[in-house]
């Protein structure tokens, strides 16, 4: 192998050993010593990427962020109206935590790293941002209702913070297997608040629709 | 002092140091040393009380949650019906966090700590319980209605995912000013799901009007 592949691979080893290990075990019980060991590198490979365990966990939920956002944003950017979408990838969160331990180490780490900080900028100051437009698009398109004060920086802020507490409950009870059925119950109780009467019905059935696939 | 009055004064001052530190700094980045230098006691008398920093973290997330249920337990075991205390409380959390560190402190390290324990049990399960027979009198009370396949259990989750999700992501974008506002707004787009056309007014002004007290 060319060096520079060479090095792509070692990186990649540490990452999914890391997100291993963190999912297990959490961020303040990880060790070093059990990451290198799991990931088959040496130390000096380790650390020739990573200077700390901070950095590592900061690794992590960058590249987390990264494979999150490819999945999202097939479901965003293309044609879909924009309410689905967002009823779509409250179940592709869920998805690709479960397909992917760097995906399910990234939500974990958020939390646990205390500043919800990649190595970028702020993770949670992303998905506000991405649930804003998508909001904003379905005022537009005249699936989520408008009254008199509401910005749609304010519904997407409830939205988020609902979305992502359900993701903490079932973390902390440990209910993963539970998340997709209660997602789709978040939907349920929302809805009614969100879209004009004529639509509920069509929208939680997309909600419960979307669930069984 | 008698002895055990000096030891309590020792536990409560390094239990303040540390909430305040863990607030300031977080878990990962806490250091025993400023905890010490803060609290005023000596390395030994904190070794007395707590064996490391995870024991310490532990123990403030233990007082947060005596703290918190104390007032808590006010509003939800009155002869308040059982919705109009679910908002309460809400507002309760916020309040208790901004007045006091260590109930601050006990939200963030919830997080942080990674496993949601404090000394003896998960906090987050707790809340649950609590959550499920404020509903379930809620449901007798005749204030949320009940549809086909709803339990109450069902119901409890999904609020308390969204509450904790509007306090998570407040925490994560340095909001918390914010959060009353916020609050205020998540039982403005709950509500219609869950009371009687009827009541909507009643409850959404409930919600409003506890905002500006």
């Amino acid at each position: 192998m060319a060096r520079q592949v060479r090095a792509e691979v070692t990186r990649a080893s540490v990452l999914m050993a890391a997100a291993d290990v963190f999912v297990r075990l959490g961020y303040a019980n990880a060790g070093l010593n059990e990451i290198i060991e799991q990931s088959g590198v040496t130390k000096g490979a380790l650390y020739f990427h990573f200077s700390s365990k901070e950095d590592l966990a900061r690794g992590v939920i960058d590249e987390g962020q990264v494979r999150l956002t490819a999945g999202v944003t097939s479901v965003s950017d293309g044609p879909t109206p924009a309410l689905e979408a967002l009823v779509a990838l409250s179940y592709v969160a869920i998805e690709a935590a479960s397909a992917d331990p760097i995906v399910a180490a990234m939500l974990r780490l958020q939390h646990e790293i205390g500043d919800y900080q990649g190595t970028d900028g702020n993770v949670v100051t992303a998905w506000q941002q991405a649930f804003e437009r998508l909001v904003g698009r379905a005022v537009d398109e005249g699936d989520i209702r408008t009254e008199e004060d509401v910005a749609p920086e304010t519904l997407a802020t409830f939205l988020l913070g609902s979305l992502l507490g359900t993701h903490v409950v079932a973390t902390a009870t440990n209910a993963f297997d539970e998340l997709p059925r209660r997602m789709e119950r978040v939907w349920y109780f929302i809805l009614p608040g969100l879209v004009e009467p004529s639509k509920l019905v069509y929208f939680r059935q997309f909600a419960s629709r979307r669930l069984l696939r």
